[in-house]
């Protein structure tokens, strides 16, 4: 349909053939493996796969600075954990909490406020907030060739998912600015909501209590919850992601789960095991047995943003 | 865009001129009222909304003959409550359970099937069932009106959803066929569901647990977890979408709560507040209060099916 090489910032390789491959196989009308457009989902994690989230998840910078202010009122707070480390930017505390646990301290940050107000609060940061390592807009932390990835499986009647752990709102926030992905094609995290019902108008608004995790298995969940297809495709970047990708890549007929290996020091950063609040290691070690193909960020890309 | 008449099943009135009012208004560019593409969301219920609900809901006949099936396997099941009122179709002692309980009860009667079986077991059922007082497949009980409607709403940017109590996977097995809704869209009550890893194959299947009973308020927290936005038009039948028909309502700008009112004992069926699993009462009775335009079978259709 266009003359131009698909995905350019990919270097020919065995991942660029793999995806080349699939979309090829999927979309040729009357062979065996076509799949009619309703059913050709993609769905992709966030964080380390879509955008960076070294030297941590960008949605903690955010909430990072909801507690600055939350304390520029409320001063004890500085001096109680985990906000103390918090402020303090104590890595190794936070780290301590593991994941889970630090996702929900920063959903608590915004208890009390209406999702729509919520999402208005992200975007206005995201406006202007600053990466600290690459200096740009957080924003603009998305990886090149991912986008032309989404843009690529959408011209081939893909339809194009987030499905990760960070907070669904969060998320909303930037995910069609940045890939093209409207907001109710966005799963994730979630806390309880309270339907609030004043003077004949309605609010939903945020409680400091988690929904649902979106995370390991739940992953797999939220997609039959929230889409109803198991996906042709999944791209993700850690063992958080590991069982989107068996789900995924089990599936009758072509699928194709890939893992995004942070190789790239240089360009990016070189991380997997070591990083505590999302390691990657089963899906490493076991990608082969797994029928998983690694995408080495160093060797695959020829640009990173 | 078309030179025909929208609607041309809806009769004219206050009903028909309040939809086509709004979608003018938020299709105007430039206009103060505008609305882009992306946020253009219509929420549907759909039993006694989308299709019909009398003498129950439709997918209480699926779960019914489920229920006969699992008995003819265990005879004892027919000596037990509530599975004996099931077989008997004693309507008054199945009532008596309450809407929440008579859909756990549907839901479990697939408890240990997975997700993708049992839309092929509902797709099956669906090809050759019939409604027992319309004498037309269930699949064909879907009202012309709204299905013009539906369409209608599409032709002009909207994103059309149901939002229901009614199971999500049995709705998904007729959504896109009767009313040109895809999976995705659709949005209901839901089972806990167990991630299986077999022989490196991943399958999702039903626990006989709850895990959203998608009414009244939770209708509106629905919206927000799956969808992002504030619909800016919302049609239910029954005080089970008054939290949703509200909460649209109140947005911001133009918006537009419908609520279809059966006084058609002729041509489909006459009921409100008596009937015991879904009743309509304050929504009716407090329309012009809230904001609510009647939409009245009789009088605003001049064809059912």
């Amino acid at each position: 349909m266009v003359d131009r090489q698909p995905l350019p910032s990919w270097n020919d390789g065995p991942a660029r053939s793999a995806i080349l491959d699939l979309v090829a196989r999927v979309t040729k009308e009357g062979s065996a493996e076509f799949v009619p457009p309703a059913a050709r989902i993609a769905t992709f994690d966030n964080d380390g796969t879509l955008w960076c989230e070294q030297p941590l998840q960008i949605q903690f910078f955010f909430a990072f600075d909801r507690v600055k202010q939350l304390a520029s009122k409320d001063p004890a707070l500085s001096e109680r954990q985990p906000f103390k480390a918090v402020l303090e930017r104590d890595y190794n505390t936070l780290f301590s909490l593991g994941k889970q646990a630090l996702f929900e301290l920063a959903f608590a940050t915004h208890a009390g406020v209406t999702d729509e107000d919520f999402v208005q609060a992200a975007t206005e940061w995201l406006a202007t907030a600053r990466h600290p390592k690459f200096d740009r807009l957080y924003k603009e932390c998305a990886y090149r060739p991912q986008v032309e990835l989404l843009g690529y499986l959408r011209e081939n009647g893909f339809k194009t998912y987030i499905v990760s752990a960070g907070g669904v709102d969060f998320m909303r926030a930037f995910a069609d600015e940045a890939y093209g992905i409207p907001r109710e094609q966005v799963i994730g995290s979630s806390v309880k909501l309270r339907y609030d019902l004043i003077d004949n108008r309605v609010s939903l608004v945020k409680l400091p209590e988690l929904n649902s995790f979106g995370d390991r298995e739940v992953k797999a969940l939220n997609i039959a919850l929230h889409i109803g297809h198991r996906p042709l495709l999944a791209f993700g970047n850690s063992d958080g992601d590991l069982a989107m990708m068996r789900y995924t890549r089990s599936g009758s007929g072509a699928r194709l789960a890939l893992l995004l290996h942070h190789d790239d020091a240089e360009r990016e950063a070189a991380y997997d095991r070591e990083f505590r609040l999302s390691p990657l290691s089963e899906a490493l070690d076991k990608a082969q047995d797994y029928d998983i193909t690694v995408v080495s960020m160093k060797k695959d890309w020829n640009i990173v943003f």
